[in-house]
C-alpha cells in the first residue's frame, strides 16, 4: 500500500521505528515480535479487527518490519500497512482455533527461515493477545532461540506522543465533547438507558465535521445510581430516575486515537455530600493540572489530588490515570506509567493521560475527569472543553 | 445479589456448573481458574468491561464459584454475580499494570487459602485473558500445586444451549434483523460509511421494543469494492459509491447473547460473475442448512458447502462458521468447533453456529450468512429472517 493512504507520515514511521530499535538494543534483543494491536498499528498502520486470532508484527535491527497474521487478513494487511506486500505474510486457516495445530508454529517457522533460529526474541509476556499457550508452543517451536521478556517495550516508545498524533488526539478530543454534550442533552428521567447510549454511540461514530468516528477501545460506560458505585458496568434497559447519578465515562475515536472524558449528570436535587464532593473533586482536579507539568514526576499529580480530598476529609486509594492514544479493544489506556503516588515517571512536553480522579463512594459515583497533554511550560492543557462540574437536571 | 436479578434462573446456573465440573473430574482438575469473560458470566452471571485488569471465576469441586477481581470491580461483581457478597472478592489497586507486582500473586494466595496450594489446577491457557506472564507468576506463586491446561474445557459445555439461553439468542435474531434491514434501507451512493455505522450502531443499541440491545463482542464489519476482498476492515469517512458491494457483517445482542447475520449490497448493477457466485452461494447455504441435522458432523455441513460451490466452478478454503452464543470482546465465537471439513463434531440439537461461506474474492467480497439451531428433526433453522440474496439497488 502506497504511504500516502496511511494515517502517519513516512517519517513518523521511521521515528518510532528507530526509537523500538533503541529500545531493543538496550535489552539485548536481535527481533522483536510485537502482538498488542496497538503497537502493530503504531509499527505498520495496521488496522483491522482480526485481533481475535494470532497475529502480530516481527521487527529485526534492520529492514523493514514484517505483519504476519491469519492468510484471509493478509488482504487487510496490504490495505493499510506501509510496507510492500511482500512483507505483509499469513499462515493458513487450519491453524484457526484448531486443536491440532497452532499458528506459533507457523510464527517458529517464519522467524528460522529469516534466520531468527538461535536469536534473542523479545516477546509481549503480559499482553491480551499472547496467551500462555501461544508462548509454550512458541518456545517449542524453536528450541535454539532464547524468549525474552519485552513486555510494554514499543508501549513505553508510545509515551511522548509526535506532534502528529498530538493531532489526531485533539480530533478525538472534539468528538468526545460532542458525545458527552449529547449525553447531557438528553438525559432525563424515563429515559431507556439504551436509548441513550445509542445516541452516544451515533454522536461518536458520525463525528465532528469530515473528521469521522472510529470505534472506542471501550465501549461507553454509563452507570446510574448504584450501579455508578461501580467502575466499570455498562448499561441496560432500565429507565433512568430521578434523584440519581449517572456517569459517562466514553470517549471520542480518530483513527484509533483517543482523548477518553467523564462527566456526571444527576437527575433531581443532589445531596449536601455530593455537592461537598463535587467542589473538592474539581479543586483537586485544578491542582493536579497545576501539577502536571514537564519535569514533574506523575506520582505528583496524584499527591496534588490526593491532598486537596484529604483536606475536604475524602479518603481515596487507587489509581487515578494512564496515558492515552493509540489503542484497539479491551483497553485505551497505553498499560505504562500511571497517576499514583508510588509511579515515579518524569513528565515530558507531549505525554497525553487520562487524568481520572473518580469517586466511587457508598451508595453513588461522581466522575469528572480530563485528557490532559504535558506541555513545554505551565501547567497540562486539558483537551476537551466542556465545564468542569457535576451537571444538574433538576 | 438476589438470583432474581441474574439473567437466568439458579436452576441454569446449577445445569452449568454440575456439567462443568464433571468436565473437571474427567479430566483430573480439583479447581478451575477461569478467564474467558464470556466463561465468568456463563457461570456466575458477572458482567463489566473490566476484562482488560486480570480477574477470573474460582471454581471448585464443591460449594458456589469465586469470582475475583480488581476491588473496585468487586462491587461490579456484587451488582451482577448471583452468589453471596462472601463469594465475590477483591485485590489491591497496587496490583494493577504495576511493573513491580502482579495480580497471579493475589490470586495464589487466595488459592493456598482456600486449600488448593497443591491442588491440580486447571487453567484456560489459550485465552486472551490468560497471558504468558500470568500463567509464569501463578506458577511461581503456588510451587506445590500442578497447572493443567484447561482451555476451552467451559466453553465445550456452552455447546449445546439450553432453552433459556436460545431465547436469548432468539431476541438478538430480532435484533440483528432490525440492524441489517436498516443498513440496506439506508446505503446509498455518496453516503459517508461511518455515517451509516452510526445509525447501525443505533439501531442495534435501542433494540427491538423491550429487548434493548447489548454491545456486540464485534464492532460492524462494512467493508466495500477492494477492502470488502479483506474479511475485517471496519470502516472510514469515505462515501459509498457506485458499483461496489459492501457487505455487512454485524449482530444483534441481547444481554451478551448474539445472533451474527450478514447481507451483502450492490450499489448498481452487479457483474455477472458476481451474480453467478450470488446463486453459488444461496444453493450452497440450502445444502449446508439440510446438512445441519441432528447426527451429522460439523465437517457435513461444509462438505454440503463445498460440493455446491465446486459445481459452480468456485474454490473455496477456510472455515465456514463456529458456534455462537454469550460473548465478550474480541471475538462472539466459542472457540471450540468449527465448520470445516477436518472437524468431526457430532450435531445436537440445541447446539447454535454463525454459519458463514463468506465468498472474498480478487476484487470484490460477496458474504450471505445465517445464525442457525440445530433442531431435534429435520435440517437447521435458521433464526434471523431476512431474503437470503444479494440487495441491488440500482
Amino acid at each position: 500500500m502506497p504511504i500516502e493512504n496511511a494515517p502517519f507520515s513516512q517519517a513518523e514511521y521511521d521515528r518510532r521505528i528507530a526509537a523500538t530499535r533503541r529500545a531493543m538494543e538496550a535489552a539485548g534483543i536481535d527481533v522483536l515480535f510485537v502482538t498488542d494491536p496497538s503497537n502493530q498499528a503504531w509499527l505498520t498502520g495496521y488496522d483491522g479487527w482480526s485481533f481475535y486470532v494470532h497475529q502480530g508484527v516481527i521487527l529485526g535491527l534492520e529492514g523493514a518490519p514484517v505483519w504476519w497474521g491469519r492468510m484471509m487478513d493478509m488482504f487487510g494487511g496490504r490495505r493499510t500497512c506501509w510496507m510492500d506486500a511482500a512483507d505483509v505474510i499469513g499462515y493458513g486457516d487450519h491453524f484457526v482455533q484448531s486443536t491440532v495445530y497452532h499458528p506459533m508454529q507457523d510464527l517458529g517457522e517464519q522467524l528460522r527461515a529469516r534466520g531468527y533460529g538461535a536469536a534473542r526474541i523479545g516477546v509481549e509476556m503480559e499482553n491480551y493477545y499472547y496467551s500462555a499457550k501461544a508462548h509454550q508452543v512458541l518456545k517449542e517451536a524453536l528450541p535454539g532461540a532464547t524468549l525474552i521478556d519485552a513486555t510494554a517495550l514499543v508501549n513505553w516508545q508510545r509515551l511522548v506522543k509526535s506532534d502528529e498524533e498530538i493531532g489526531f488526539i485533539r480530533k478525538a478530543a472534539r468528538i468526545s465533547e460532542h458525545i458527552v454534550r449529547t449525553a447531557i442533552d438528553k438525559a432525563r428521567p424515563g429515559l431507556r438507558k439504551n436509548d441513550l447510549v445509542a445516541d452516544i454511540m451515533h454522536a461518536g461514530i458520525a463525528g465532528v465535521g469530515d473528521d469521522w468516528g472510529d470505534y472506542p477501545a471501550i465501549v461507553p460506560l454509563t452507570p446510574s445510581g448504584l450501579d455508578a458505585t461501580a467502575a466499570h458496568l455498562t448499561w441496560n434497559g432500565d429507565p433512568m430516575r430521578e434523584g440519581e447519578a449517572t456517569f459517562f465515562e466514553l470517549s471520542g475515536c480518530y483513527r484509533r486515537y483517543h482523548a477518553p472524558l467523564c462527566r456526571t449528570v444527576f437527575l433531581g436535587k443532589p445531596t449536601d455530600d455530593m455537592r461537598r464532593a463535587e467542589t473538592a473533586q474539581i479543586e483537586g482536579i485544578a491542582a493536579g493540572l497545576a501539577a502536571a507539568r514537564a519535569g514533574n514526576r506523575t506520582a505528583d499529580i496524584a499527591q496534588a489530588v490526593l491532598d486537596v480530598l484529604t483536606k475536604h476529609g475524602i479518603s481515596r486509594e487507587g489509581r487515578m490515570g494512564y496515558p492515552i492514544g493509540l489503542s484497539y479493544p479491551p483497553d485505551w489506556g497505553e498499560r505504562t506509567a500511571s497517576i499514583r503516588t508510588e509511579d515515579d515517571t518524569i513528565l515530558q512536553p507531549g505525554m497525553t493521560f487520562h487524568f481520572m480522579p473518580a469517586l466511587w463512594m457508598d451508595t453513588w459515583g461522581l466522575e469528572t475527569t480530563e485528557t490532559i497533554l504535558i506541555r513545554e511550560d505551565g501547567p497540562a492543557e486539558a483537551l476537551c472543553d466542556v465545564p468542569r462540574k457535576l451537571f444538574v437536571k433538576d
